[in-house]
């Protein structure tokens, strides 16, 4: 997907959400096990009643390898069913040398077809690379992440004072573009939106936290927004698990729908 | 596997060689095509010629995975090959907040039932703590790796003048053990292993590059052997792309010979 078509169906359906497919097997509704491949049906019928409210859905991958070959099936169909009409992500915070990198980028963008992968920045330029060679396809590197321990590291102060999620920040956007890549930036740290958006005032971010995770959407649009939105805000376990009995679709549905009106004030 | 148990089996064999199934179905010998599997057919038969030079073996998940489900399949088959009398390494590089790292240890230490996984460090503790609570599983986080580009970020000196990779290895030395955590450290950095070992005297380091990527054993033993030897030194396609004709057993065997040989001189 390109970026200009990201934009559209952001302005189109008046909604930057995505909705977060951590489908845990075991968090499912009861009556949903009946079925050959319980987590795909969850997915499905979640698509089909979030679908007019988001945006984009992110498949975090380790949910569907808990479950072996089975689950990476799983993962595929789900990719499958969402299609063309909302941007995909991998969360797979992937990163390796070169010739890794290429065998995980056949692995998503071409096997699983996804638009985007997320990519840890440990290893630098080298384990980047290799998916930005992919027309139309979209790297998102972590830069400031949602947990508690993101301070450990990303926050470690250079001898110039700038901390660490910043250098990899500004390092990372040159070595694509505002066309093939995004940042992760987590919503509990919202008012560091501020400075990131100083470093990349173009690029799209995506913004997990929100919900569950204790972040807030007005903090978040308030330091994040750019002229062409630029940001994708994640909710999963806030929408997928509102309910987890028969009426999980109602409950999935009305809290996207929520999540949607809410963004819809802050599209022009 | 426990720290003692893996002790034992380095001596016995008189190796620390851990030989990386970095398996490409494009690089395997033509005639092993018509396998149904063929991938899986060139691992056992990889395997069963160089077992009795090596203490461990390592499977990058990134080679599986771009075969879709059938490649998941594929690694957990090998890795049930192989079996108890090798340390198995899942080279996976995950790293994420808490309630996803349940899931990718479930994937890995249940599903898949190896002996340790790699892991990227940038989320920090909350991205580790959960593969250490798996009794005799082991955590092998990135330190310093072997890629040019990890210039971009691991030698960032912080206002002490430490730079990251060390400060990662010191940070994380105190979130597990001695007997559940280890470090991957790229041979082509040998000399650092140095100021790395004054950090984690005792910690067994998995040391890959050296071969293709360029790194020496006998460096990487001068600065990297510990008393319990402490190294599992991978090597990949040095051995397992030896030859790509009808002799690749016999070729992939010499060399992991080779390797072994040089490793005997310096066990006790």
């Amino acid at each position: 997907m390109t970026r200009k078509e990201l934009i559209e169906i952001i302005r189109q359906r008046e909604s930057f959400l995505c909705v977060g497919l951590d489908t845990d097997i075991e968090k499912i509704p009861a009556h949903l096990h009946t079925y050959d491949d319980p987590v795909f049906e969850f997915n499905r019928r979640i698509i089909d009643v979030t679908k007019e409210f988001c945006a984009a859905y992110k498949l975090n991958t380790a949910f569907f390898e808990s479950m072996g070959a089975k689950g990476w099936e799983t993962m595929k169909k789900t990719f499958a069913y969402i299609g063309a009409s909302h941007f995909t992500i991998a969360d797979a915070k992937r990163g390796d040398i070169g010739n890794t990198c290429d065998m995980y980028a056949k692995a998503f963008f071409k096997e699983m077809n996804v638009d985007s992968i997320t990519l840890a920045p440990y290893m630098g330029r080298d384990s980047v690379d290799p998916f930005l060679k992919n027309k139309n396809k979209w790297s998102i590197i972590l830069g400031l992440t949602s947990n508690p321990s993101a301070a450990d590291f990303q926050f470690q102060q250079n001898a110039n004072g700038a901390e660490l999620y910043k250098t990899v920040i500004q390092t990372a956007a040159s070595w694509g573009n505002e066309e093939n890549t995004m940042f992760v930036v987590g919503a509990t740290q919202a008012e560091m939106l501020k400075e990131i958006r100083s470093i990349v005032p173009n690029h799209f971010l995506l913004v997990p936290g929100v919900g569950a995770q204790g972040g807030s959407l007005e903090e978040v649009v308030k330091y994040g927004k750019n002229k062409d939105i630029g940001l994708l805000v994640n909710s999963s376990r806030g929408i997928i698990y509102a309910s987890n009995g028969e009426d999980f679709e109602e409950k999935a549905r009305s809290e996207a729908k929520k999540m949607a009106i809410e963004m819809a004030r802050f599209i022009d």
